[in-house]
């Protein structure tokens, strides 16, 4: 069979990537900022040059359609996401589209017919950096969200998802709504250490930890700093601090992989005189193992309460995201390892310690993903990077398991193996 | 003797509060807003009213001057600051200006000329919520920095010092610099819980905390929360959170009166799903015994080291402030102690947890302050109050202190006992 080309999806990568491209070698590109416009415009143009048939729905998701010889029957679908985090890695999300795209180019040249369409998507706002919560666009489409609370959201500056999308001409006309699909794949950087720590080039993921997101508050007294002596303190930091120490404690002692991270913190008023008196602050608990997030949920819980108590502070928590663990396909898991095994590639199983797209797409249809190295484990930064052969290498598994499904003759759908 | 008007007082003090006033009870009178032009507009009526002769200097300090019988003495200088914190209280500041008005008000009522000329100061930017450093226009005045110096500075929004002083009408033509004085005193809510919780009217003030404020930065890496374990972490939060609890177990072990304080801190990129990259702190540590800040203060960079090399992160930090614990002159202290026995005040001494701009007076001449309770130790918020009659008694102490004062002959001033 035809192998894709690695000089054009090279060529592709780099040219997409001077797009908002930083001076540290990164790219900028968050959701519906001018740069995301000027990337979905180059993406438009190129499905449009590689012959597909380009849908924007009323979300902002970006599908381009090649027709399968049975036409009618439900599409395979491939593909990631275009926006960045704010300066934000070249990797993340862009091999995904653009190996999509690679595929369809691969197919055109050798001429290849396949039974079903494949089609390609670029979801819109994966990384929710500026609208809250991420995966939207694939949110929406599997029926967690709605297309209106979409358009609601609001970014830090109060504009909002629906008035930007439109601003930069990609509220479109179809409905975004789950509808047939065949089966689902997604190639993405694993964000990661264990497949560059290993040495190997491909990872076969099995499915995506399940994860709590907490919004704690603590309200103290805001008094000077200088006058105030220490025990008639209620200092809303130093409960916090009480609070990030026991995250770090739960995620060692409770499960193999177990994670927990307090990413965001707020203090206010924030002036180096003055006691702090409210901090807001998250919490992140991530396994594979649903319990174990659970239990952890329970013990930060406490640990909050234990704080609070002993700063005399009030305290107010709650979970504002709780999604189980994915356990995707076995039956597209097989076709990627046996993609993986047919190019002779170096690879693992594994499990995704981030949210994907994929995620939200196993809710309703078969899905698989397939991982490349993050060298040094580094994401959402500038200093992302994948050797470019692990790009190659992944991307022909990625054309082989879409091409194996793509070839699948008409079934009773509902008989998939789930 | 006539006494001070607690009507009068009262008025005033209502009608300067009507400014910046805020929905819960406090103002909002930042360093050089809008709402500041009005309340120095207002002051500078009042003052010309008393009959004070008003100079307004390069910095924005305001002085008013009631001329003594030999009017070539050095004068006797009252006052304090009408700048507020955001959404500050009433009393802060205040109370000691409107105290020196209402003193000069009392005199002319009484007809009593003074051997020496008394001049009542309103400070400019003693806050510092605006304008990094606070105190700045008696530090300008006592020769700690350059008047330019204060007019370069900027706030978060870049606009400058002196350009703000200028749009508001503020930049007068005197000269900021010292000049002979022969004593300051300097009327001001506590700040702190002891005078109200011992059911004190005043105390007398006779030093101030020394104090050490430190910037501190840890540099992390930061990582997806979710695929990065736990043991490959260098998270710049968790580092912190060690600093925090480490200042609050120094200030436990370190002297009777240390406090310590974690005031304020950022977090990049603030992110709910990032490992915390960096995060910038202050360290703020005081006591009346500069030997024991200075304990604190290498305690502090030993905690430092250590906790970033617990966590892999990288450590910077340094000594932004140092100032030394201030011992207020002798004779000046027993003249408010004679004043507040005089009046019959119930009272203690004390020193100053918070700096005042009685600071860097007592650097070049013979300084003291009276303090009036903070009820609760609550100051910096709306929620800032003092019992109305403490303010009166408290403004009487300084009215008799001043006076006495302003009637010392002329003497070699170099002899004062310092």
């Amino acid at each position: 069979m035809t192998e894709i080309s690695s000089e054009r999806l090279r060529d592709r990568f780099d040219r997409f990537n001077e797009i908002g491209a930083t001076e540290r070698g990164g790219v900028n590109r968050p959701t519906l900022s001018d740069a995301n416009k000027r990337a979905r415009d180059r993406l438009v143009e190129w499905f449009q040059d590689a012959g597909l048939e380009v849908t924007v729905d009323e979300v902002g998701n970006i599908f381009g359609r090649r027709a399968g010889r049975n036409d009618d029957l439900a599409p395979v679908l491939v593909g990631s996401h275009v926006d960045s985090q704010y300066n934000g890695g070249r990797y993340d999300g862009v091999i995904g589209v653009l190996g999509g795209l690679e595929i369809v180019e691969t197919l055109n040249d050798a001429g290849v017919e396949t039974e079903r369409p494949i089609e390609v998507v670029s979801w819109s706002n994966e990384e929710g950096v500026r609208f809250q919560p991420d995966m939207l666009g694939s949110g929406v489409f599997a029926g967690k969200f709605d297309p209106e609370f979409a358009r609601s959201l609001e970014d830090k500056e109060g504009k909002r998802f629906g008035e930007e999308l439109e601003r930069i001409g990609y509220r479109g006309d179809a409905p975004c709504e789950p509808r047939e699909l065949h089966s689902y794949f997604e190639l993405h950087v694993e964000q990661g250490p264990k497949l560059a720590d290993a040495g190997l080039s491909v990872g076969v993921v099995e499915g995506v930890y399940g994860f709590v997101w907490f919004d704690v508050t603590f309200s103290g007294s805001a008094d000077h700093a200088g006058p105030t002596p220490m025990h008639l303190r209620h200092d809303a930091l130093v409960a916090t601090s009480d609070v990030v120490e026991a995250v770090r404690r739960i995620a060692g002692t409770e499960g193999d992989d177990l994670v927990g991270t307090v990413g965001s913190l707020d203090v206010s008023p924030n002036s180096i005189n003055v006691i702090p008196e409210t901090v807001d602050f998250t919490v992140d608990f991530r396994s594979y193992d649903d319990e174990t997030v659970d239990r952890a949920a329970d013990r930060v819980r406490e640990e909050i309460e234990h704080a609070a108590a002993r700063e005399d502070v009030e305290a107010s928590h709650e979970v504002i995201m709780r999604i189980e663990s994915q356990a995707f396909d076995d039956g597209c898991i097989e076709t990627v390892a046996a993609a993986a095994d047919d190019v002779g590639a170096d690879y693992t199983r594994l499990v995704s310690g981030a949210g994907h797209d994929a995620s939200y797409l196993n809710g309703f249809c078969p899905t698989a993903m397939v991982f490349v190295p993050s060298v040094g484990g580094v994401s959402h930064t500038e200093d992302e990077y994948t050797e470019w052969t692990d790009v190659v290498t992944g991307t022909e598994v990625l054309h082989r398991a879409v091409l194996e499904k793509a070839n699948e003759p008409e079934v009773d759908e509902t008989e998939v193996d789930r």
